[in-house]
């Protein structure tokens, strides 16, 4: 078999855990599978690079942001590779430049627009284990481009499809795929197997585990997935097929989103027409709303209320502070402190009981629904940050997710 | 007119000195130049780099440790650049690679082959400020490769040569070029400049501030460099023209080299051939030997000492124990605690009072000279490495070097 091993930052987080996952990726190699590996950055060295560059300027160049993000992965593929030569494997580090892998020119969120597979095959067909630098790419004029943040999946799953790999393994931290995150509600349940579609809408809601990017790119060349520890052997989760066919309601899993922040602005009924402004301003500035509610209040006042990632809030304050609807307008409000709590399914959530569970477990954490966004497979609330744990873990005790 | 800058590491140590080194570069630019810059990694990311990969393995791969240390200047360009852009001037981060700056594929120890000046001309053109990784290119088969030790140097100067530049600048954390290393001995004497054939020689027996290899570059295009301080705006040490001519002997100044270890051998008179499978086997590793001495004792055995830089010393160990008639000599011993002394002048030294007085000195503080090489400009002794700080100021002072 020809196997794509990605290992994220917290199985690389140390020289000992190279080392580990130098032996799995040998240990794939001596049962006489091919296997090219795809390595993320060591655990928190993205965020030491991003501090060093808040050190320097509020406002770093993209492109400069990619050159400095983009030797952390470099970093971890050398290692890993001489850490599997140690084993006695040949294993040659090739970052993206080298694969050939090319995308768009959007610095910070780059898109792979395609990949010459050859140097890969080269390598495989010598016997050789390639080491590719995952997250990053090369554009079109030669710059350094990187994917967004979790980026290394969605190379591990183009890289499975360039050399039409027949697995593609995510080897990271938990043992699969959870009804919720295991780390904060001890009874969340392992899925043995998810279809494209659902994990789609788990991970584009904040399940950290895979990167929706990754997982269309999989549906979409049907790369099947296997979401593992490094730190285990046991089985995780097969992310493959289509979303099985339910009577009513079912839910398959609660996810959560702590990098999310709230943009709220009130305004009277005349001066609606800085909606545009404000949504022209936003795009013209690579931000994407995410969920957006409109209301009018009893004095006949509108507010609208747009959540973004906290990631682009200061970027979002400075455009919409430069206009003047806003700069002048006294209620033009923020708020960081929040979080994204979504439940995903299948049927119809808004009508069944399901809304009403989580709001009573909102209510009986002592919190508000500040933001409320519903469609046929989801459910999405915008609660107070600290009090994001308990809601899950009560939503997921009163759906009894626990119990399979 | 158009300059160079070039920044090594401790003027790159932490973020604050990049804004300094940034407001310098932009200082220049702002008086009507064009800049090209040239950095190092920061301050001890090499040292760190290099432990890092020493936790996985004792021989590393030298492809490998080529991409890992490629990374240290990569993040101190991106951060430069993006400090230069906070001022207001256009900067641009660029690898070796995308400079176009073209090696032989000697890992580890790269030498330019050529530079394509296209792309920095584009960008000095448009106004903007390339700032190139230094240490680094790529090899014809698409590799990184990386110079050497202080190859940032050598980067420097030849793209000053490449772009046909006025003045290369060296910024350093010393003043400029002394008499010996100041840190070490208090009166040592800053020089107002110095031929490039005299810099030539005190950097390559070990005087930090520039690479030999750097200072060949600068002679063989006629690049004059300004070694200088990034703290102070004090005039430092220029770099050109040939050596002056004197009469007797003058002594331009002491170097000392900490990264030397000795290897030592005895043999039986019958047994020399094995020196030429020495060698062989050294050169065939990629290993020079600096010093070599040979000896005959009282008791007809025959002594060989050769003088390796300490970060060929395992390597030299692994190469020679795999000949039989090292590994099943009972007489080969190594030395790492070792430092070279060098006196650097013109005239003839080891015919004047020089050597007596460097003899004094050594006796003084109570260490003997384990090897002394001498040529008609320059001396280097092998002395212990615990003593060396007190044997360079002892000559300093016997030869009265601070007082120019």
């Amino acid at each position: 078999m020809l196997m794509v091993h990605k290992f994220g930052g917290t199985s690389l987080a140390d020289t000992q855990k190279i080392c580990n996952a130098a032996a799995r990726v040998v240990e794939t190699k001596r049962q006489g599978n091919s296997v090219l590996v795809v390595v993320s950055a060591m655990d928190d060295t993205t965020d030491k690079l991003i501090k060093l560059a808040g050190e320097i300027t509020d406002v770093p160049s993209t492109r400069e942001m990619d050159v400095l993000l983009s030797t952390g992965e470099q970093v971890s593929a050398a290692l890993l590779a001489m850490a599997i030569s140690d084993f006695g494997e040949q294993a040659v580090s090739l970052t993206g430049s080298q694969v050939g892998i090319a995308t768009d020119d959007c610095h910070g969120d780059a898109r792979i627009t395609r990949i010459n597979p050859t140097r890969l095959h080269k390598e495989l067909e010598a016997g050789h284990i390639p080491v590719v630098t995952g997250f990053q790419g090369i554009s079109d004029t030669g710059a350094i481009t990187t994917l967004g943040r979790g980026g290394s999946d969605t190379t591990a799953v183009a890289l499975a499809a360039a050399v039409h790999a027949d697995l593609c393994e995510i080897f990271t931290d938990v043992e699969g795929i959870y009804t919720t995150d295991p780390w904060m509600v001890p009874e969340a349940r392992k899925l043995e197997s998810i279809s494209y579609d659902e994990m789609l809408v788990l991970a584009s809601l904040g399940a950290g585990v895979l990167q929706p990017q990754s997982v269309k790119f999989a549906k979409k060349h049907n790369i099947k997935l296997h979401v593992r520890s490094s730190f285990t052997h046991k089985p995780g989760t097969i992310v493959q097929g289509a979303e099985p066919v339910q009577k009513g309601v079912s839910i398959s899993g609660i996810a959560y989103d702590l990098n999310v922040a709230n943009l709220l602005l009130y305004v009277f009924p005349n001066d609606m027409l800085i909606y545009n402004k404000i949504f022209d301003s936003l795009v013209a500035h690579g931000i994407t709303a995410d969920i957006i509610t409109h209301s009018t209040t009893r004095n006949n006042i509108n507010g609208v209320s747009i959540v973004i990632t906290k990631d682009n809030l200061q970027k979002a304050l400075r455009a919409l502070q430069g206009l003047e609807e806003v700069s002048l307008n006294e209620n033009f409000f923020y708020n960081e402190n929040v979080a994204k709590v979504s439940i995903v399914g299948s049927g119809h959530l808004a009508d069944s009981q399901v809304m009403g569970k989580v709001f009573q477990a909102i209510t009986e954490v002592g919190s508000n629904v500040q933001m409320i966004s519903t469609t046929e497979i989801w459910m999405s609330c915008i609660v107070d940050v600290d009090k994001v744990k308990d809601i899950v873990r009560i939503i997921h005790n009163k759906l009894q997710l626990g119990h399979g």
